[in-house]
């Protein structure tokens, strides 16, 4: 088969006889992508092969033709692109909130992919529907409502499960909102934290609330909400005229890693009866450990919940999960009953068919690599991965804090500035703060080009550029932090 | 290894000397897929392994656990979930406007599960953002779009990607909406044929404009939206002080596959400057044949398109497109300028930082899958399949037309009516109508107990439950289509 220059697509199946050359091609793909899967755990790889995007344009020839390739050629494109691909999974890759590559996970989405299904029905998701049914239940009791019951959906990622939050809290205070729109409602306002995730005003603007209806909270040095200046403004909206509908909570911000206090938020959610979100997106995979998640205590007296096991629990992307406590609300707010999907006639329990409960129609299978996971670790499993992440935050934290050359703004997620030799003892001034800046984004850069490891860094508020570390990749060792740490020093040293 | 009773999580990388095990695990995973695949195309093995929700909640523990389980364990729940999955490869599975199992596009989404990234920076992502930007601008150009010029995205599926063209429109109108909401601005109304798909009522009552404020404009009898009847109601719309600000028009819908006349709708549209959006998402494959793509004449006159790939086209799902004629718009209508990600002091061009034009955050990669199939096949390659499967459906409309015991009120899609013995020569009456009524849904869920094929049916305005056959499987042959017509004789004659 190799021999031959043929185009691919004429000897797979479903041509007849196409067995022998799908299996052989499958499998050619496979083992690139095995040895693709064993380099990203070898530390002696690098992270990244960086090109510039007009020199990685130029480095292959990437253009769609009208002619089909062969057999080689697109083996070729598949090496190809893994070349220059980001070993997301690789024990020194730190850059985002969503690192590592679970074994189990990839099998889990491969399978995923044979199945190349839809879960809007259950005539032709089965499996998956009950599954999703299943694993949401089980998320639902972590977070602490009464044998898991209330409602849910895994979404097309964090940001979707905020905004879904907003869409159904509206919906529960206006219902007359879905068929009359905003015009004839009051003007709402949401509150959330100033160090809350940019999507609760993604969401809002989308939903025609309006970015400016979005009150941002005042937050402690720590990042966490002032529930005292939440209940200031709320007062405040009210007295404006304006209805407050929905306070979204974060628990795991996403620079700072920081749990705003969600039992007192509640308190105040209660008194002036505001539906109460929490994003939990990153935050939310505590839940999974004993040791940790009194940090969102208060969860359960949420409406919603958005968790990304595609976060803190290693899951391939994508998995995100939005929970709503009241069970049928979802399905009240978002239905539109197309007589095409879902025969209110067929001969099977209708309510196993979720799909007008989403704002897509058709939807990507995400469950089931986070259930295949969970049944391989079990709870206590992912527990363990959790607490491993956690504890080498706190090892890091812990070797940097009393170091020359550095400071430290927060803990948890651990962010932090690296001072080159040339500003150390140099005082607070304009000319500290601008050099400063400069820093982490030149480290970031060399890091980038030897490829040796990768983190974020960004400024805040007052804050200039500093480095946000955070541990998500159970493949991480004391070691890894060590060289991040090390490596740092070594790319930073002459500025 | 596959001796030992070995909690398979302890033994698989990242563990220490994980390599022997994992390749040896995935191995065993992608054998029981290979198989999975290969009886997929295998006419003999059932579509589907029917089980009633509650049986199949009984015929294996689907629960989570607190502790991990063995790789016997876990590969043993990969058997079982396929056993009972759909085979949506299967040649005589026409159920959904996505059918299929296309060899290259599942190595490429078992790539992509490999890769494990996210689309919003180059930085995580610069192969797969450069092929989205390649990708995207040949969809163009086969718009019409001059250069391929414009804008655009993949999201998760044809009722977002409309729902992202109700949201540029409405921002391009009036920029002002995004910071203060729809309360800001005055009313708007959009217009869809009534045939069209669910997702335009679905993303007016998401965005606050409100499902009232969709007007659905009339149909001939194939299901085409009449251009006179749209440019009467906004007239109409305009004289009560509404602002007509979008009309879809559709291209496939979703029962008749009909298309609408965009070109008168394209004059409508520029003499009331209303953004025109097209809904492709299922005939948006025929922009790649020769012979059909006429039926999309006027297309490039739009301001918006949205071309579902893993429909007509047979890529895996998701895959979902939309394209915007004027640049910039998206970013301008969906930037929230976060810090920690779209930093503006990194060292590289960001406009390949796309993120933020999106209203997610992470987003999932689905543009591989169509690239590397594009790759495999070539335009003509596509054009061949898709050409393959109208050719299909006129034989299969050909073949029932003058047929005994089938009524047709179509073409493309081909929808019919199976008229059972007991009914035919009955004249219309009630009683021929509610029988009518019944046969379908008996025949369907027949056919999901015998497993031997599934077709989708509906009601739709006045006309009781009928069944809608679409071909989009390259799999399926003349002889699939003789089997269900055959079948469904076989299966209705008693009723």
């Amino acid at each position: 088969m190799k021999t031959k220059p043929l185009f691919i697509e004429h000897y797979l199946l479903p041509t007849c006889n196409g067995e022998i050359t799908t299996m052989s091609f499958l499998q050619d793909v496979v083992d690139i992508l095995l040895q693709y899967v064993v380099k990203s755990f070898d530390r002696s790889t690098k992270v990244i092969d960086f090109h510039y995007p007009n020199e990685l344009l130029q480095e292959y020839n990437w253009e769609l033709a009208d002619q089909p390739q062969t057999l080689e050629e697109i083996l070729l494109n598949c090496r190809t692109t893994l070349k220059y691909a980001i070993k997301t999974g690789h024990p020194r890759y730190f850059n985002q909130l969503s690192t590592g590559l679970d074994m189990v996970g990839l099998a889990a989405d491969w399978l995923t992919s044979a199945a190349n299904t839809n879960m809007f029905t259950y005539e032709i998701a089965p499996v998956f529907v009950l599954l999703e049914y299943v694993t949401l239940r089980k998320m639902r009791e972590m977070v602490g409502w009464p044998g898991g019951c209330g409602d849910g959906i895994f979404s097309p990622g964090g940001a979707i499960s905020n905004m879904y939050a907003m869409l159904i809290a509206r919906f529960k205070m206006f219902p007359e909102v879905k068929e009359k729109g905003m015009a004839a409602i009051p003007r709402l306002v949401a509150f959330t934290s100033e160090h809350s995730h940019f999507s609760v005003k993604k969401g809002a603007a989308a939903l025609g609330i309006g970015t400016d209806s979005v009150i941002l909270i005042r937050c402690d040095e720590r990042g966490k909400m002032i529930p005292s200046d939440l209940e200031r403004r709320i007062v405040e909206a009210k007295q404006k005229g304006f209805v407050p509908f929905l306070v979204s909570a974060t628990a795991g911000t996403t620079v700072y890693g920081a749990f705003d206090p969600l039992i007192a938020i509640a308190d105040i959610c209660k008194k002036y009866k505001i539906w109460m979100h929490v994003d939990g997106a990153w935050g939310g995979g505590l839940l999974m450990s004993r040791k940790h998640k009194w940090k969102l205590n208060g969860i359960e007296r949420a409406n919603s919940v958005t968790w990304n096991p595609h976060k803190m629990m290693g899951v391939p992307l994508q998995c995100s999960a939005l929970l709503v406590r009241e069970e049928g609300l979802m399905q009240s707010c978002n239905q539109m009953h197309a007589s095409y999907l879902f025969q209110q006639d067929k001969h099977y329990d209708l309510s196993y068919d979720t799909g007008d409960k989403a704002l897509q129609c058709g939807r990507h299978v995400d469950v089931f690599k986070l259930w295949l996971m969970w049944r391989a670790k079990g709870t206590t499993g992912f527990e363990a991965q959790i607490d491993k992440c956690l504890e080498l935050a706190e090892y890091l934290y812990n070797k940097i804090k009393n170091r020359e050359g550095y400071e430290m703004p927060q803990h948890t997620n651990v962010c932090f500035w690296y001072i080159p030799p040339s500003l150390r003892g140099m005082e607070n001034s304009e000319e500290r703060t601008s050099r400063l800046m400069k820093v982490a984004p030149v480290i970031k850069a060399r890091m980038m080009e030897y490829g040796t490891t990768m983190v974020s860094y960004q400024p805040l508020g007052d804050k200039v550029n500093f480095f946000r570390m955070v541990i998500s990749n159970p493949a991480a060792t004391h070691q890894d932090i060590d060289f991040l740490i090390d490596e740092i020093e070594r790319l930073g040293q002459d500025l």
